[in-house]
């Protein structure tokens, strides 16, 4: 037979704890450093006795856990809030136990009240007050014993009296010795920015004058064009050497010209692989330099993770045993039959040497770290093994917490989930084919008012090298300005693929396809900045929007609100504080003018049914006054594509 | 540095399960025998790889596991089934996998349908065939090495038929080394009694003639009035020697007369504790006598485990330790401040004597179950620590797992789920306080539509000698058919306390309280079975109906439909397999004829909107012919406060 202690190795642990959140299952909780953390959890014991609960957490690069007390909410619910002040890895987990000390003071209490004699209760109260003058420091512990001997006198004042500090430090002081306590939970606390940012991403080679090779040092000058327009990441596809062997020529096709560049993640040559630069664009010292420059602007320099080959990558010869071998001895390049990519070898990840492989992707990105790059945007982490992302992400963080990695990992919503689950700080959405309504609705609901706001952040892209939606190819000029809003509005992290973004870059390579024609993925484009119909000032005015206002610097507080007319859109953010609120009117579609009536939530913007309140729209500096839930509202695509209103309220409050 | 290996034991586990359900945190998943376990999980894995999935059983005393495979559902989510054939613990886990071979195969195929060359292809797909062949006995390793030279030679005939036998023996002989495995989790595989039960409570002292102690062999008299109701199990409070000391009189005095009998729930005097047998009632042997006696007619018989003792308890003596003693040298009487229970002394689940307290308590359950009981009411469970419970059941279980625990725990949600989790297969509920149309529709939904129905089996009692609610207080006599109607349809698993509800018995000791008047927890009384008034015949036509119907036999599938009207509950069941369909209008007040129009949900019934079905009423027998989701219904609770409807279907067939 086990015996009972066998079972519970010596201790009875009375108290359960469930229900624990946030939890991710298989992954990491995320905030940026000052969010603060909530962490709620049922909490009970068997019988009646009074329980307590902590939040116990544990700071990065330290040892000893730090006890915040948990409050009960009702029903077995307790809740306690911590701030995570610093950058890194954290621990959380949640203590109960049962109050001996409590359950006493109640009792005789009661006892009291009911005119009960309490002659034993006290000499058990100094019992319990000597124990714990026995566990505490001076002066608490004089204190205490001071206590026992008063209770033993039949003194109840400091009991009656209800000190406050009393209890408390029993609380404190409780024996814990049969506690339970929770598995520890990870937390990354991340910089600010993985919360909020606004990507450019933006071809270096592409960056010089007409037809020629631009530089590292072409980006640099266009940094204040970047920074002008509000952007604070700028990303560069990588930057690297790239193979000649089968490379591809303009529009993706098989038979390239001598002077043809190939695509940038053809990565490596003779002259280098993934720690190496191409000649062409510039040096080491040019990235650093680069990296320099962006910062001064406020702008974190973000480069490619892709981690993959051109068949003439040094580690191809280097390390062959990295690759994996055909049955004819040849390279395995990469398929999805019956399409072959012959320029592109992929990783083995499963390949013998995995310390050897996994060690040197981790010196690659190393690399770049001490080069002052501490942004990068990884490209397919779905076709790497979640382990190896789990490792790789933890090692470069535990030198290097404020790197932010990005996943692009356009592929199955758990597979996408569970890359934001082993660490990445922030993540490609399929915002980028959302165009109806009800399907925006949906789907921003789901990324924020689930538990995938605990661990992934949406960076949302209207358009990217690879992706030309099918909506920017027919929807007109009218179609870029509603997705920046949509994008700038809906998600606290957006980014665009530019100049051919914001210059309404809108011809396919092929029509049903999302390509672009001439893609700057296989040849030299020049892009005139200046046009008259660059939306840059739309980008700039948006950008503006968002960091003037906290509430979209955020996702937890997206609401939308119901709205009688087609093609249009409303949705609202509050501040965390509940002080800013932002009111956003979009229509979704750039051929027609467009009305309705909007059923507006009153409680989530803060304001009363018969109060009238000041919408003043960021983009055009218009106002209007309000009043009630319902209100028309008109758009016109050509001219006036959304109203993002700030509410202005009479008194404005804190709210919630 | 962590190295890679070490951060995952040197195998490189690509594939991730996750979102496994059912599951219990803290506790365990329950099915009874015959029942199937539906168990589904995400399963995927990195890149473009074919998964596979398989459920993983380990059957009670077994040390094998068995493996069932599982089927892809789509969006990455899996399905697999098994049937939980005995009694005992089961434990389940999912494992998941990336298969080689059909990776391969799906690639080959796809090549092959593009006309291109597939060598290599085939001389890869002989290595995976010749090494599924080193892993497979005969004849099987033959055939394997033969399509191996098959493929060498060119030979796609066993590929391109799509020989299902040959892909599905290569994925049972796939290299699972580095296969993902879940944490096993416990089912508990009960007796069909746990899932549906009808219970009748009765105090055996009260069974004898008028003013005599009643004995175990009255009780042996009285099997067929309580098995021709059709009740199956027939619960005993405690039938244990009862203390004297403090004893309390009728009416829960304090000034008990030398003949009054005392609390049967004070256990223990000189002449035993909790595995004696009250000399009044009889002896062990009439118990077992009893227990056989009860299971010719197929009813179970039931004890009351209430691990509390009088103070004339021999353990008080025997086991000084088993109590908390106070201050003063006295031993801690039960209390809740103010409030003083002297004749109980709990028992002290802290004592240092954890191993000897604990093996005492199972023997108790033992003993019992020696002489042929194998139902067990426990009373106050969530007075004593879960992890004791956890304990003392998983030990009776191990030696016979026919037995069957239900919780009494009128306590808070937490408290009562949480012992449900540990292993009680049956909880008292909330039901006995649900009065109200919408009170009710919410609670059995969060019963039967939450994970809840997973782990905790509602056995719902309209009263219980502890409770006789307001309503049945002052209802009238129209409110006991109600309730009986309402616990027996709910439910799959009810009970009574007798003879006290089919004799309408309803008055309180005080007002505003909830104890019987006269109440046989402190003297004899005696009843009239025979009365005219008595809802026997009611009991009975109920007990039969849900013999006859599947549909009332389980809570899964228990939907409400929609009523216009006030005080009127509409709900229907369906049996597992779609055949069987029960649907039940209910008013929920006694005092006044109430008519309303339903709205149901034909879809949960089987039927289409266009076609009419017929209505059989199981309490009258009268037919109806309805037509379309809405309908008419008039009850009288004086003459027929219920509708119970076979739903007949002219070409009845498994639905959903």
């Amino acid at each position: 037979m086990e015996t009972p202690t066998e079972r519970d190795a010596g201790a009875l642990r009375r108290v359960v704890i469930e229900g624990l959140r946030p939890a991710v299952e298989g992954g990491l909780v995320k905030r940026t450093v000052g969010e603060p953390l909530v962490v709620e959890a049922d909490v009970f014991g068997d019988g009646h006795d009074v329980v307590a609960a902590s939040l116990l957490l544990l700071a990065p690069g330290t040892e000893r856990w730090r006890e915040v007390p948990m409050e009960p909410l009702g029903n077995d619910r307790w809740a306690g809030t911590a701030t995570v002040a610093e950058l890194g890895t954290w621990w959380y987990a949640v203590r109960g136990w049962v109050d001996r000390f409590a359950t006493w003071r109640r009792g005789t209490l009661r006892k009291l009240a009911d005119g009960q004699d309490v002659g034993v209760e006290l000499a058990e109260g100094a019992v319990l007050a000597a124990a714990a003058a026995e566990r505490a420091a001076e002066p608490v512990a004089t204190t205490l014993r001071a206590v026992a001997t008063g209770f033993r006198d039949g003194d109840t004042a400091v009991l009656v009296d209800d000190d406050p500090g009393f209890a408390t430090t029993m609380t404190r002081l409780a024996e814990r010795a049969d506690a339970t306590t929770t598995t520890p939970l990870e937390l990354l606390a991340d910089r600010p920015r993985a919360r909020f940012s606004a990507w450019y991403e933006l071809f270096p080679r592409s960056a010089g004058a007409k037809s020629k090779h631009g530089t590292l040092s072409d980006v640099e000058d266009l940094l204040p064009y970047v920074a002008g327009m509000g952007f604070d990441v700028l990303y560069l596809p990588p930057i690297h050497p790239i193979g000649t062997t089968h490379r591809k020529g303009p529009n993706n096709s098989l038979t390239p010209g001598r002077k043809d560049v190939g695509s940038p993640w053809a990565i490596g040559s003779a002259e280098g692989g993934h720690d190496a630069v191409h000649p062409a664009l510039g040096t080491d010292a040019d990235v650093a330099h680069l990296a320099i420059a962006a910062a001064r602007l406020g702008v974190d320099l973000a480069l490619d993770l892709a981690f993959q080959c051109s068949p003439d990558h040094p580690w191809v010869t280097e390390h062959p045993c990295w690759f994996r071998h055909r049955a004819d001895g040849s390279v395995q390049y990469a398929e999805n039959p019956p399409k072959k990519y012959e320029d592109i070898y992929p990783i083995d990840f499963e390949t013998e040497d995995r310390d050897g492989l996994w060690s040197a992707l981790l010196d690659v990105v190393l690399h770049w770290v001490d080069l002052g790059v501490i942004t990068f945007r990884v490209d397919n982490p779905h076709t790497k093994p979640f382990a190896f992302w789990r490792w790789l992400l933890a090692e470069v963080r535990l030198r290097h917490p404020e790197v932010i990695f990005l996943s692009e990992a356009f592929t199955r919503p758990r597979v996408l989930e569970a890359l934001a689950k082993v660490g990445f700080d922030q993540s490609y959405t399929y915002f980028t084919w959302r165009e109806e309504p009800w399907e925006l609705e949906q789907y921003f609901t789901e990324l924020t008012q689930t538990d995938l706001v605990e661990y992934l952040r949406p960076n949302v892209w209207p358009n990217t090298p690879d992706i030309l939606p099918e909506h920017l190819q027919t929807g007109g000029p009218a179609m870029f300005p509603i997705r920046a809003v949509l994008a700038a509005t809906l998600a606290a992290s957006w980014g665009i693929y530019g100049p051919a973004f914001e210059l309404g870059e809108h011809r396919p390579r092929a029509p049903g396809g999302e390509e672009y024609l001439d893609s700057e993925k296989y040849q030299l484009r020049s892009w005139n900045l200046r046009s008259k119909t660059s939306i840059a000032p739309l980008l700039t005015r948006l950008n503006a929007v968002r960091a003037a206002h906290p509430a979209l610097q955020q996702d937890r507080t997206l609401r939308f609100h119901p709205v009688d007319g087609d093609d249009l859109l409303c949705y609202s953010k509050r501040s965390p504080d509940g002080t800013d609120v932002v009111l956003c009117v979009v229509t979704t579609q750039s051929a027609e003018p467009r009305t309705g009536v909007v059923h507006l939530d009153l409680a989530e913007l803060g304001v009363h049914e018969d109060q009238p309140f000041e919408l003043h729209d960021l983009l055009d500096d218009r106002r209007y006054t309000w009043q009630g839930p319902d209100a028309y509202v008109a758009l016109d695509p050509a001219t006036q594509p959304a109203h993002i209103f700030e509410v202005v309220r009479p008194n404005a409050v804190a709210t919630r």
